[in-house]
């Protein structure tokens, strides 16, 4: 079975997000002024997997060793079957 | 009225995506076979407008003029109401 998958990455609360801060002050430079700026990293891809929990526990390891730095990042799963 | 505000900024069909390529290319080393990675990219903020319709002009603009390359990036804006 084939899964859709997507990973939505962002920082912990209360960590500095240095290139939402920089989006901010541009913004501003160019007269639009924004509040409470912050960014997402999603990453797509397709992943071959008997099961969706199996997909989901796999894709969960490859969040902790790669994705994502547990230490400062939380991580959202999202998995549906591909309709063929 | 306050809106919150996501551009949700990605690659051109087409376009070489070399931080996709290298995602796959490391997966692939640990053992995970995954296949069609893709990245995208949100930036949030809240906006203060009279209407949903002025709000998205602006942003419009700002996609264009700063968040996004439009030669390279597609972008997809998306409004809504703040409730209080």
């Amino acid at each position: 079975m084939r899964y859709d998958v997507q990973v939505k990455i962002s920082l912990k609360k209360g960590m500095l997000n240095p290139e939402a801060s920089t989006i901010e002050r541009a913004l501003a430079l160019l007269g639009y002024e924004v509040q409470d700026t912050d960014t997402i990293d999603i990453i797509k891809f397709v992943l071959d997997e008997d099961t969706e929990e199996k997909a989901r526990e796999e894709v969960d390891d490859m969040c902790q060793r790669l994705l994502c730095n547990p230490v400062i990042h939380d991580y959202e799963i999202e998995i549906n079957p591909q309709e063929d």
